[in-house]
């Protein structure tokens, strides 16, 4: 097979908690809180630098630090646990400045795009839903793949569910756990500070742009290469 | 006068919230729901970036960003949710690990130190308590001086309550406003990680050197010039 002429559209990948809605903060104090019932002090810096990974690999991570004393019931009480307090805090939670208007720019410049999170359906479900997203998007959740982030399946997934090539797809996160796993699937990484990283953090991690937010990468999506409305492949306006 | 002939103990004038407890998470919340109470909706993340400053200008930078539409009334409303806000999460509040410590490590090298907070007595005071600190040794707070951080004030009184000179404390803090304060008081600025904040954004903003937390700081003394117990000026002790 001859290789393809021309590029394809790029597209976006997003991530959810502290990408489209600002929900970080809560999942920090709900893993605190779940510890806290198992008699686990952690300081929360150290929780909120994990909110994005997988739950198994926080609690495995967790039970390293904590010297191997974790029993496997204690640590999937401690899941449970987090999802009740993400259910009692659902009515905090918010969508980014900008989240909705960038996918409905995106939709409308026909740019595809997916979600790809390491939550799952039951805590996702209710943010998607407060995003407005449309029916056809894929929603690619902790239930259909193998591992969550860092690892890339989530992004495969979605890349899949949209038939777009990985290697012309953005990973948009605010975390470094989607940035690990945009590398590990041949995207290209782009991190927002609303999930309370730092810029340095996200660039060290190799993203290829750090914006503030959803807001901030809608006033820039040409630094991405996304054309306005319509001048994509087989488009026939002029540039 | 003739230039002292040799150098004085090193003093360490710590921040409190971030720093010595772990209470930023619970400022941030705090700060939202008081905002919320008034319609302001704010990232949680921009809230985060500016605990730590002080609670007036905390307000005034947000009136700024609101385009200035907020009354004396909200701005003072505000503030009064957030200690109420404060007060109900106290029970949350731990001491970060390593910081009692490390202070009675000080204490018992008879390395002087003292504590200095943007915020008012009424909330520092149950959480200096939760250290156990000494009745002699200085805590500054909002209530003693003009202006608080990043103003220089509040370290400053602190110095001087110890009798030390500037140039020869460590300024210990988890935000960029401690850092801010301690440049323009003319002290060594030491950042911890235990307030959320980055490594190099603490660095950026020019401290000598930046650790995880108290016990990670405790652990390495001996990089900011502490000598083991009584090796200080006057001791006749072989290293």
């Amino acid at each position: 097979m001859p290789p393809r002429p021309e590029s394809s559209r790029p597209a976006f990948l997003f991530d959810l908690d502290g990408t489209l809605v600002d929900s970080v903060y809560q999942h920090v104090l709900a893993w605190r809180d779940a510890l806290a019932e198992e008699g686990i002090d952690l300081s929360v810096w150290k929780i909120h630098r994990r909110i994005g990974m997988s739950g198994g690999l926080f609690v495995r991570a967790l039970d390293r630090e904590l010297g191997g004393n974790l029993s496997s019931k204690q640590a999937e009480r401690i899941q449970k646990l987090h999802a009740e307090g993400m259910r009692r805090r659902i009515d905090e939670i918010r969508p980014l400045p900008g989240a909705r208007e960038l996918l409905r720019r995106l939709s409308a410049t026909k740019v595809p795009w997916a979600i790809a999170t390491s939550g799952r359906e039951e805590t996702a479900g209710p943010l998607v839903a407060m995003l407005g997203v449309p029916k056809r998007i894929p929603v690619i959740t902790r239930d259909q793949v193998p591992f969550a982030k860092p690892n890339p399946d989530l992004f495969l997934a979605a890349a899949k569910a949209l038939r777009a090539p990985l290697r012309e797809c953005f990973v948009v996160g605010d975390s470094v756990w989607d940035i690990l796993a945009a590398r590990r699937a041949g995207a290209l990484g782009v991190g927002l500070l609303s999930g309370g990283y730092g810029k340095e953090e996200l660039a060290e991690a190799g993203t290829y742009r750090v914006y503030e937010d959803p807001a901030d990468l809608l006033a820039h999506l040409d630094e991405l290469g996304v054309r306005p409305g319509g001048l994509h492949k087989g488009s026939v306006r002029a540039v």
